[in-house]
């Protein structure tokens, strides 16, 4: 860590506790001595998975982003519950998402996803070896969503059209066409 | 679009107004008719340049987190003035956070980084053929940090030992190795 660069707590306003997301501001001490905020918005964590069916191809769902206010496909993905190990709320919204069950679940990497503002981090898992569930999970009662499974040539394109427009499945198809197979 | 998985808005309740984002709670009717809730944070956006100086190197910038507690490693990126066109960001950023300027900035992908609760979209630039500004513009006034110039090897190392910690610049260092030339 480099020492000089810390920004020291003085104080923390709790702004707004939320079912997701909680917002703190925190006044500051600035490396010069200094004071600044710091708007922060706590987030439990997610994962997001990569998922290849056994034709090879990329389960996505599209569903509705109301802070966009228009449809986004992305890959399966969900916040973490408390406590949960990342690789458990993995193979949980493969499963309710996608009613996809998989022998082989292996993390990726993890990232910061608006370290700016946010400390949400998204655990990547990539999925193999898929099987369809005969009775899968069931979605939490306020998600609804399309699944799309799609090649990697088409992926690229979703790219190209803004389909797919969210960092998590852009570094996702970034990694597959960097790592076919 | 698909008109099926659309959430209508209710009512809005703006919770929190900063001097970075904004916080609003909507209530919001489901595709099935019934109701619930999105917490939704407003950014103005931002950019992130990928700036690739004469040897070779890619330019990164480390700095605290306040959110995460801990300094990153990332590509210079900063937040969209109210009006301004991402790619004079780009080029503003690179010259304050970097000391460079540049004869070529080329837009590549613009992608969320949370859409489940916030509406940042981060438009991510290339800039080569940097050069050395004598006078470079200053930071804002509570920024603080230290450039570093790596190869793409070392990039690659600081993501496997979590220097390297968030989405734009994991996606950054894929790209390059996508596309190296």
């Amino acid at each position: 860590m480099s020492e000089h660069l810390i920004e020291k707590t003085i104080s923390t306003k709790e702004v707004f506790k939320g079912r997701v997301i909680d917002l703190v501001v925190e006044e500051v001490k600035l490396p010069n001595g200094n004071k600044s905020t710091r708007e922060i918005v706590r987030h439990p964590g997610a994962v997001a998975v990569i998922a290849i069916t056994p034709e090879n191809k990329i389960v996505m769902v599209e569903q509705y982003r109301k802070p966009l206010g228009r449809t986004l496909v992305e890959i399966p993905a969900g916040k973490l519950e408390m406590g949960e190990e990342p690789e458990v709320t993995a193979r949980r919204e493969l499963e309710e998402e996608t009613g996809y069950t998989c022998s082989d679940l292996r993390p990726l990497i993890s990232f910061y996803t608006s370290p700016g503002f946010a400390d949400e981090i998204v655990h990547l898992f990539i999925a193999e070896n898929l099987e369809k569930l005969e009775n899968p999970a069931e979605l939490d009662e306020d998600e609804f969503l399309d699944i799309k499974e799609v090649t990697l040539e088409e992926a690229e394109e979703m790219v190209r059209n803004k389909h797919i427009y969210d960092a998590k499945t852009a570094y996702a198809v970034q990694y597959l066409l960097l790592n076919k197979r």
